[in-house]
Parts: C-alpha cells; sequence; structure tokens
C-alpha cells in the first residue's frame, strides 16, 4: 500500500495542472477523480475528461520534489476535493499513506486528515499511442500557433468539424487553419527538420488548455499522432487530446491574390475604433459596421436606431486602390486585430460581397485571415 | 440643453462610483438610468436602486476634472451602457453636447457617438434629509465597524430585521450589532464628541457598498437620519440608504460575564485549522468540528463518515477552567476570525450548549462575538 512523502508546494503544482483534464461534471462520474500510481522511482498523476487526457510525473530524482518513497501502489481519489485538502495542510512537507479499504491518511503537521479512496481497476484504460519518429516543436511557437488560430474554430456544434483547428505538415510545411465559415484564420511556418506528413483536426477546445498546461520553462514539446488521438509530451507531462473525424473544407481556395482597395491601419488605433462601434452595434441587436473608403480617407458607421450611432474617421497609415463601402460584423474584426501581433495591419478587399483579407504589413504569406462581410442595401 | 467638456479620466471616476448604485435589473426600469445634473457650477450623478441612491458631485472648481461647462441643464442616461461608452473614447477629454429629442453627442478624437437619453421628468424624486447637527465619523472607523459587524447579518428574508445591522449611539457610546440567530457580533466605541442619539436598523447589504463609495482619502463622512432614510456625506458624495423597519431584537441579555473554560489561540493557526476541518464537514453536508478541550490539550475532529476524518492537534497560547467537548459549525468560526484583527484570539466557553464568546486577546469589551454550538447526540 502507498507510503510517501512529498513538498506540499510542488506537489501541488503538479496537481493544478493535472486537474485541467478534470472536470467535476463529467457524465462518467469515475472521470472526476484523480489516478495516482507510486512506483519505486516516481509518481504518476493522471486525469482525464474523455476528450483531454493528462500524466504528469513527479520523479524521485528531482530534488525540488522532495519526494521520499517507501512503499508503493495505486489509488482513485477525488481530484476537486483532494486538491483542496492538500492546499490546506499546515506544514512544508506532506506524508500520504494508504491503509485498508483504499483509505488514504495525510498527515502534515499536527493535522491528520482521513479520505475515502477508490480502487484505481475503476478507471478507464486510456489509448496509447505509438511514439517513434516525433515531431519537436518549440513550445512558444505552437502556442503562439494556437493563440493565432483556435479562436476562429466555431463554437456550435451543428458542424462538429469547424470547432477544430486543421494541422498539417507537408514536407517540413507546417500549416494550421481555422474557420467557423464567417472568418477564417490561418498560419504556416516552415520547419527546420523534417518529419512524418500528417493531417490531422485537432478540437480547439484541447488546444486552449495547452498553454495552461506547458508553462514556459518547457521549450520544446514531441507532438505524435495515431488515427483517433494525438500525444503533445515534454520531460515530465504527457497530453493526450483526441481528434475529430470528417474531411475539412478545402480553405485554400478562399485565398486569392489580386485585390481591388488596399489600406494599412495602426492594430491598436483601428482594434480601439472597432470596440466603440462594436458597443453600439451590439446594444440592441448583433449588427454591423459600414467601412466607407474613399479617396485619402476611411471612415467608420453605425446606426442602431434604437440606441444611437457612430461616425468615425479612421487614421490610416497608408492607402491604395478603388473607392470601396463594405459592412462587417465588428466582432469578427476585433478578435483578428488581437491575434495579430504586428504593429500596423495590411486589410485588402475585392469587394463589398466578398471576404476581405488581413495580414501583419510586412508578411502576406505565413498569417492571413479572412473576414466575410454582410450584405446590406 | 447640456454643453461641457471634462476630462474622462476624472468623469469615468465618478461615473463608477455613482453606478454602485445601479442595478440593470431593477424592477424599476428607469432605475437602470443615470442622471446627469448639470449647473453653472457643477455636474451631479445620481443612481438609485431604490434601496441605496448616491449622488456624486463634480465640481467646476477642481482643476483635476477639467471640467467646463457652457450650457446647463438634466438628462437620463442607460447607466453601465453610458459608462461603456466614455470609456471607450479615444482621446483624455471628451465633449458632451445634448442636441434635439434628449439625444447626446459625446466627441473625443476623431469619433463621435450619438446616445439616444431620457426626459428627467422620468426619474422618481430621492427623499430628502434635514441635515442639521450631523453625527461626524471617521471614514476608516466606519468601514472597520462595517467589516466587523455586517458580516453576521442574516442573508434570509424570513426575518427581514436580522438582515440589517443595528446601530445605536447613547451619549457618546456607538454600538453596531448584527446577528442571523446562530452568531453575533458587536462592537462598540466611545466618540469623542457628542451628537444627537440614534437607534437604527440599517440593510446589511447598503453597509457593504459603503467601503466601495468612499474611498481611502475620504477622511471623515457626516451622518444624517430621518425615521425612513439615513444618509452618508463626504465633500462630493451622499450616499442614502432606508432604514429597516421594526424592532431589532434584545441582544444584550445575550452576553453574559461568566465562564468556565477559556482558551487563547493564534488566530491564523486556528482560522486555517477550521478551514481543513470545514473541507471535510462540509463535503457531504453542512456538518460541525468538535473541539476537546482537556487538561493541557485542545484538538479538533470531524467525521464524515462518506468522505473522510480530521484529527487534529490545535497550538495554544494559553488554556485555564474545566474540560469541555463541543459541536459547532466550523463555517461561523471562521467568518468571526475573518473579522478579528487581533493577532490572538480569546475563546470563552460556558457549557456544550450556550453560545461562546470570541474577543481580542487585550480587549474583551468593545469587539464581541458569539457562535451558538450545534447539540450532538
Amino acid at each position: 500500500m502507498i507510503n510517501f512523502s512529498i513538498n506540499k508546494t510542488y506537489f501541488l503544482q503538479a496537481l493544478n495542472a493535472t486537474k485541467r483534464a478534470i472536470s467535476s461534471k463529467n457524465a462518467i462520474p469515475i472521470l472526476s477523480a484523480l489516478k495516482i500510481e507510486v512506483s519505486s522511482q516516481d509518481i504518476t498523476l493522471t486525469g482525464s475528461n474523455g476528450q483531454i487526457s493528462i500524466e504528469n510525473t513527479i520523479p524521485a530524482s528531482d530534488e525540488n520534489a522532495g519526494l521520499l518513497i517507501t512503499s508503493t501502489g495505486s489509488i482513485l481519489l477525488e481530484a476537486n476535493f483532494f486538491i483542496n485538502i492538500v492546499s490546506s495542510l499546515p506544514d512544508i512537507t506532506l506524508d500520504f499513506s494508504e491503509i485498508d479499504h483504499h483509505q488514504v491518511v495525510l498527515t502534515s503537521g499536527k493535522s491528520e486528515i482521513t479520505l475515502k479512496g477508490k480502487d484505481v481497476e475503476q478507471y478507464p484504460r486510456l489509448q496509447e499511442i505509438e511514439t517513434d519518429s516525433p515531431l519537436v516543436l518549440e513550445t512558444k511557437l505552437l502556442k503562439s500557433i494556437i493563440s493565432e488560430t483556435a479562436f476562429a474554430a466555431s463554437l456550435q456544434e451543428s458542424r462538429p468539424i469547424l470547432t477544430g483547428v486543421h494541422m498539417t505538415l507537408n514536407n517540413k510545411e507546417f500549416k494550421a487553419v481555422a474557420t467557423d465559415s464567417h472568418r477564417m484564420s490561418q498560419r504556416q511556418v516552415t520547419l527546420d527538420h523534417a518529419a512524418n506528413d500528417f493531417d490531422v483536426v485537432i478540437p480547439s477546445k484541447s488546444l486552449r488548455e495547452f498553454a495552461g498546461v506547458f508553462t514556459d520553462d518547457i521549450e520544446t514539446v514531441e507532438v505524435f499522432f495515431s488515427a483517433s488521438q494525438m500525444l503533445f509530451r515534454s520531460e515530465h507531462i504527457s497530453f493526450y487530446t483526441r481528434l475529430l473525424e470528417g474531411n475539412y473544407p478545402d480553405t485554400d481556395r478562399l485565398l486569392v491574390k489580386t485585390f481591388e482597395t488596399e489600406v494599412t491601419f495602426n492594430t491598436a488605433v483601428l482594434r480601439s475604433a472597432m470596440e466603440r462601434a462594436h458597443l453600439i452595434s451590439n446594444a440592441t441587436q448583433n449588427g454591423t459596421v459600414k467601412l466607407e473608403i474613399v479617396n485619402n480617407g476611411v471612415s467608420a458607421h453605425v446606426n442602431s436606431p434604437e440606441v444611437g450611432k457612430v461616425n468615425e474617421e479612421l487614421d490610416t497609415v497608408g492607402q491604395s486602390g478603388e473607392d470601396l463601402t463594405i459592412s462587417f460584423n465588428p466582432t469578427y474584426l476585433i478578435d483578428a486585430l488581437k491575434a495579430l501581433k504586428s504593429e500596423e495591419v495590411l486589410i485588402r478587399f475585392i469587394s463589398p460581397v466578398r471576404p476581405f483579407t488581413l495580414t501583419p504589413k510586412d508578411d502576406k504569406e505565413d498569417f492571413i485571415q479572412l473576414i466575410t462581410p454582410v450584405r446590406t442595401n
């Protein structure tokens, strides 16, 4: 039966990272539990919500963990409850000791807390992925690709495939695309080294957890795929997510090369103007903003008869091409500008009824976003 | 029709303080509006939810306000919406200009936003209070009295009078008491100077807003009473609250002078032990903790058959009197310890079925709390 002692702060960090995969309101009740497996070398904490699973390993060799294992074994404990108890303990170390009937005694300072656990056999077995020839990615790069694309995926389950981010590797060319059919965001990167080609659709919800699990001190992650799952792995953390089934729509056909009107804005200035427009357009219904581009001047207009209107001249950095008037939902432009890290943004238009294209001013290839306008008369 | 310009940041501060009285979900729809009254000297902002009302005055003489009034008048504007719009404006100053049909044009930088307002005649008239012979209190002292008592008031409307804090002034003796019939908290202060005696019950909900409205730079407030209302007033802010009707129960009879058992604890150490006990006692139902006081030792015990148990020896600073075993809801003790600013707390017991008394260790008179035990077996 399990017996170990450990540094409380270190243990809590690992517990909280694992908890990101655990939902207390899961349809499968046993998934609200945390699995603790103690070997002679390390402790492995496992959490899963059926969509994503996290395994977190605490090695006895890590001096900061202050881990002393005297007896091995496995047990299930109610995750939230257990983590709250651990964080309430008075001393800097805690002793974890299993007694009869899957009970656990936590001792810390003069406090002794007995908790009921469950037989580890009740926990579902997680699928395994073959871990040969990994794709190695910088954590920072992967986080940035996720933040540039995942927001554009759909939140509605009416077309489940659109709730994912389409990631492909084609001979060193890595591409991530997301669209909810109103807007699209695509990020491309050329990798230094080759890996096996792949073509997968990853739930955007899973990707949004990624940044919380892999902290900035983890420099690289290895990425593995199976037909139905994906694994991101660092030295101590394995993060599994299921993949979405089905064919992702062909988004390449949406990218065009010729435009009629081009305007460059300061990203922050345009965003702040769109946020004002959105306050008015959104006050009574999901309204639109109208952009008027005329010779040497761009202005934004909203008219919500019940609450009021906005008229604003927009400062531009540069402007060329035909005059154009186009209407769209300002939320999509605000989201797109939030995802842009560049100080200036180039917006290129074809016509009032065709999607317009946003790119960082100095890079029209690697990061492209599209927004579909709304037809008005 | 109104016309003024003002510093945006200063205006926003005053708007946000006034908003504390405004609920967007009020049963009286017009109360979701903010009233703006512009005289040649100042602007007065008024918000009310029917229970509390706040009037905030911005004088043209305050240089930080950057206030330039060119035309006077009054108008109503939807509070939340208006404040969001103001905070989104691009420039450091804004121009506020009323046009036909109760419309307002806000101009800031190159942005021009038109909003629909309402006729000020639709706003209910607030009751007035005679403002002679005020009681002057230090803001800091009043905030501290509120934080020491208001939490102990009832949240349930079954006995409305218990949702208030009973405040009395009796010849320089100021006393505040709150109880929900399970616990009681009483704070007394001897004032330096006399004022008219009073005996009122103030909704604890109103008092909890007090600290947010009167910031720490406001040194004193004047306090005025009418039969049904109370007014706290500083140089620029008037905060009105209605009073509760009815007779407050006699709480003095609960205070006793003789005790059988006395224990002194470090406040933080006891609170942390009770928080652990609460995690277990509260896991399945609103359970209790049992304190065992025996010759030279105090221990805490919780047993929740479904989830687990706690056994803990408690460090004490001092102990005297008879052995005693007493059970109670740890939430009440946690709340009581949170309200105590002293490092050490004296707890005095009479019997397992009589309320026990908490006081700061070095002051057994001015701040007294009672907690009623739970009978077990």
